[in-house]
């Protein structure tokens, strides 16, 4: 195809600003326009969130467009879950038994930043912002702006559209109102919300606590987390429902209840934050929601991309990383030399979709693991069994976990599939007394308790199979 | 509650004049709103599907308001599935082991003619037709419509709002865009769309083929189906993708292609439709979606029912018998004398709801049995085995398709999980050789196999309930 093509991308958030950057170096001429000032130069972080969990399918677009060296210096490693209970006592859940698998906890303004002034480099790539998207003809090719400065509306040409307008994607929006196909669309809000709050550094300018980990407190209704920052502070977030249980947003509204509530569930948390009351009262209350849809693309005119076509809730810490997955896939279809955008789109969607899919759901089953499994005891024997499998046979096993943070050649589909058979697998065979946790096994036992895994895993993975007559 | 509270009903449908008939008859003032004329005075099936399948679910609504004797005259029984293979070679799989488990072909019309006569004998029940409900405020419970005679809108006030307003629905999409509380939503189109034909009668005016079943093309990619009429007419649906396969709705444009295709596929069908052709380019083609929302009600101002809160695709034949049965869970939900609407609303929706998505979800599956299963060997093996539990153990068991249709005080998720896991049981023991078919095995032996599969069922729904934590 015409690499002279003007492609107009909608949103420079980490998923736009990325694509514009892999499109600008293929030498595409490309447009990026973004509603909000350049977040470079006005901080614009209230009530977003702003600090992400970076793995290795975030890390795999990074590489391709050459900016792995420039992102590690932003990286704050975490090598498990912290888990603190009601008593304050921690304990470190390690991600992996494998000791080079982490997560990183990373700033948005500043991956975000750095996304931008690489793709500025391209004198093919412009970007322009406090321009905001209203409406996208997709007939046209062409999009509805104003420019939120001088609140004069403008309209915008291009060759093709890509939106990467996130979870509230204004030309998502008009393929559902403009009623031309069938879009099926859905939109899935958990009744629980979430809050920003913060851990500051200490007078040293040093971390409260500790800080290569994701801290949870875990209380089976609701749960605080923590991600630590570059600058010693911690991002704290509270998930908690807007209207259910003794205690929820709907129903803090006084200094003295919202001190009540962390003082019996988060008591250690507490003593971290002598700013808790400001921040909760300051900071907005956000829904959390789930987002599918399809078609992506509208003929070879427009596609949907990031969370514009698939918005997930961060409990798996998949979002940025689905995203900026969503590029390498995209480069991938491109480089397969297909005839014309509307067959690069189709088979775009084809290959990726079930896997956005899949993380989707996968994102839904962590927030009640995080809330509550990871407090209960077969969860724990399993993940204990789980670590020492990734620990003493590194090239035979993966969690679910594993799978889906780790293994960025293994799609989230097949992630999914595998790592609820191998969960379902091993929670029957710990409850059925048809193995036990791995205090005291030999490295035989062990081997022999790995067999038995994977052989059911197979067993459940073919009963699936044949029931499913596929 | 006040028994004098006004109830608006938008939409005088199956569930909307059935609803009407049950709130009159329990005492309330109900004005009743219709969009369409009156279909007891003018024809309006055109492209609509013109009849139904009713089975328990159904006709235990209709007992609940006393019209089970005045419905059964319009009941054709339907034992079976009259499979139909290429060659015109049939088959009758039977629905059920036991006789007299069937389900019965009935006119849309004449059943929501039925319905209208018997709400309106009450003083309290009023019914306007030609009335378009445009946009409901769920604030102030007050619901604009316009008077398509005249042309004219005009505000209707209420105490409480009740929608069955069908797939479209004006209150569910006032919901959507008003954008006043978390809306969850979906609707999800299928890859195919639908035409209605029709098997005219013959010449002395008697059914052309047996009138005793539902008649299945199944052709894996696509399928015609055909339910017999009182008027010794049969209604024919087809099923076809939009745009993929050889032959599709997009592509069959022609008179000569038509025949070719249906030559091809349905020689059978076709040699009883002289008049596919005229049909065929008369008739509209309908697409076939899943809607599922939630909550379904504001407050305790409006309430969503019917289609409206859970439209399905038609393959389970349980659209109408859903919402019929959606009209008997809220009467029950009356009946535990709840202080207030909202506390009714709420009651209702939670109890409602998960049977609702079960049958969303099941009445995919038939759409894949019905397809294609229904020809596959270890579908047909499965079939005949249930049917010999279901004749000699008529106490002990009832397939998925039973529970689903002649279980009435069976929940549509209770029904799910275990039609699921026995599927999953039967099918794997058959594939691994533990039991084998019906075909010569004594009645102990039957016994016994039936022994191995309820086991096995058993050991499915437990391993479900440790993988899933609960």
């Amino acid at each position: 195809m015409n690499k002279q093509q003007n492609i107009l991308i909608i949103g420079a958030g980490l998923c736009g600003s990325l694509l514009a950057l892999r499109l600008g170096q293929r030498g595409y001429n490309v447009t990026l326009m973004e509603m909000r000032p350049d977040l470079r130069k006005v901080d614009i972080s209230v009530g977003r969130s702003i600090n992400l969990a970076l793995s290795d399918r975030g890390i795999k677009a990074m590489q391709l467009v050459g900016l792995e060296e420039k992102v590690k210096p932003l990286c704050i490693p975490m090598n498990g879950r912290m888990l603190h209970d009601l008593e304050g006592n921690t304990v470190l859940a390690p991600y992996s038994g494998r000791e080079h698998e982490y997560i990183n906890s990373i700033s948005r303004g500043l991956l975000n930043g750095l996304l931008l002034d690489e793709a500025e480099k391209h004198d093919n790539v412009v970007i322009h912002f406090n321009k905001k998207c209203e409406s996208v003809d997709f007939e046209s090719t062409t999009a509805l702006f104003t420019d939120t400065e001088t609140n004069k509306p403008f309209v915008e040409d291009a060759d093709i559209i890509i939106a990467t307008d996130g979870a509230g994607s204004a030309m998502r929006n008009s393929y559902y109102l403009g009623k031309k196909f069938l879009f099926s669309f859905s939109q899935d809000w958990l009744s629980h919300g979430y809050k920003e709050l913060c851990f500051l550094p200490n007078e040293n300018g040093d971390y409260k606590t500790y800080t290569n980990a994701l801290h949870i407190w875990g209380r089976e209704a609701f749960m605080l987390i923590a991600l630590p920052n570059l600058d010693g502070s911690f991002t704290v977030t509270l998930f908690l429902s807007f209207d259910e249980g003794e205690y929820n947003f709907n129903n803090l509204t006084t200094k003295e209840r919202v001190l009540e509530f962390f003082s019996k569930y988060f008591k250690d948390a507490l003593e971290l934050m002598p700013n808790l009351v400001d921040d909760f009262f300051e900071n907005p209350t956000s829904p959390l929601g789930t987002v599918k849809c399809s078609p992506w693309h509208y003929k070879g005119n427009t596609l949907l991309m990031g969370d514009a076509a698939h918005a997930i809730v961060p409990f798996y810490g998949q979002g940025m990383n689905a995203s900026f997955e969503d590029v390498t896939e995209f480069d991938k279809i491109l480089d397969q030399g297909h005839p014309d955008w509307e067959t690069v789109f189709k088979a775009y969607e084809k290959s990726r979709k079930k896997d956005t899919d899949a993380i989707a759901d996968l994102a839904i089953d962590n927030f009640h693991e995080m809330k509550g499994h990871v407090n209960h005891a077969n969860f724990r024997e399993k993940r204990t069994l789980e670590m020492a499998f990734e620990k003493n046979f590194p090239n035979e096993y993966s969690s679910k976990y594993s799978l889906v943070t780790f293994n960025e050649d293994v799609s989230y589909r097949d992630a999914m599939l595998r790592g609820r058979a191998q969960d379902k697998a091993i929670l029957n065979m710990l409850s059925d007394g048809d193995i036990t946790t791995v205090n005291n096994l030999t490295n035989d036992q062990l081997r022999n308790t790995l067999d038995k895994v994977k052989t059911a895993t197979e067993a459940i993975l073919e009963d699936d199979r044949i029931a499913g007559l596929k």
